[in-house]
């Protein structure tokens, strides 16, 4: 089977490790990768994250932490990820004493850095989207490997996408239980779709997985 | 003796449950409370808070999250902490979908909401201050119980007071290693300075509360 260009958020969990392990090996090798956030790292603790890598070795692994402190307080966080490819942060924190420091940080550790410049819920618009160029401009100066632009207002995915070019990975929440259906993020220039409660509450996640696999088939999607 | 308006944030301790333990007993009662993040939580767990809150019961417990996510992640994440009587999130998230649901939440459990406006990198002049307006007035319909502004550019904390009035808590992190003097923030109209390495890296942190203490009493700063 091709991997769909999913990621699955594992928050609705809720740090029960046994069932973490299970949907990971269950969808192992049918979706990109997982992600794992404060929902799951603080009632199990980092080893929540090696479980995950062991059910599923070949899996990006993205700690969704969105990281938003100062460079000294997230490094200190960060030093705990081993398990991690990839970690998630606020690119409203600005380059100078915070985000150049977690940049520098990963790079080194060889994890990729993701920038939130929009995200999926209604006050998004209170404050984050009107700052929206000033956030691409702090992407543009930091580099990352990936940001994340939501589904629920995809023509933010476009002019992410236009601002930042074609090699950034944008990664793109929202799908589901927050209303976007999936393939809206890659319809309009995502990389990959974050998909939670939808796969995560679903007494049969592999059937939503070939849904969601017919439905990326008929928008003509293309699998990684 | 008198309790100093002092936060002291245990990041720079590591997770290192004794370490913890033992400041926050040596300190107990000198200081106003604690302050405890990632650095700590995430390869402690919960238990490290059920630690600050046997050492010293009376202290104020501040869950310094820095939480910036949508309600269903904060609130998920929020349910971990039954010994925190403060919970720290960004204001730059928004009202909708975000902190009105995590407000209700604390409410219903009896914990107080901080939210950052401002903060004590540089790097906060790049997005956050140029939108203080806009998280100023988040804050002002969120209604929490406290601010965090950074000693750093104290004006911002003289904004903040002028625009959110005199029963708001402001919360100020900077000094020390990040480079205002202990009393900067309280001169300039905090409640509560908050103040990390200086304390916890000191061999006596003891005599390092009774510096702050001749500083603020030269200041003229009422302890509580």
């Amino acid at each position: 089977m091709e991997r769909l260009s999913i990621i699955v958020a594992l928050d609705a969990l809720g740090g029960n490790i046994e069932k973490v392990e299970k949907l990971a090996r269950v969808l192992c090798g049918s979706v990109e990768g997982f992600k794992l956030g404060w929902p799951n790292l603080l009632p199990a603790g980092p080893r929540i994250g090696e479980a995950v890598r062991q059910a599923c070795p070949q899996a990006m692994i993205i700690a969704d932490l969105k990281l938003a402190d100062i460079a000294y307080t997230m490094l200190q966080t960060a030093q705990h990820l081993p398990w991690a490819d990839a970690v998630i942060a606020h690119s409203f924190l600005g380059v100078e004493g915070a985000l150049d420091g977690l940049k520098e940080y990963l790079d080194k550790n060889n994890k990729k850095l993701v920038l939130v410049i929009s995200m999926s819920h209604p006050g998004s618009r209170e404050a984050i989207d009107p700052c929206l160029n000033r956030l691409i401009n702090i992407a543009r100066a930091v580099r990352p490997w990936g940001i994340v632009a939501p589904a629920t207002r995809p023509w933010i995915i476009g002019i992410a996408r236009r601002e930042l070019g074609p090699h950034i990975k944008i990664l793109s929440p929202g799908i589901g239980a927050q209303g976007a259906e999936p393939g809206t993020a890659i319809r309009n220039g995502a990389d990959l779709e974050i998909i939670g409660r939808l796969i995560t509450r679903s007494p049969n996640p592999e059937k939503i997985i070939n849904k969601i696999k017919i439905n990326y088939n008929k928008s003509n999607i293309t699998n990684n």
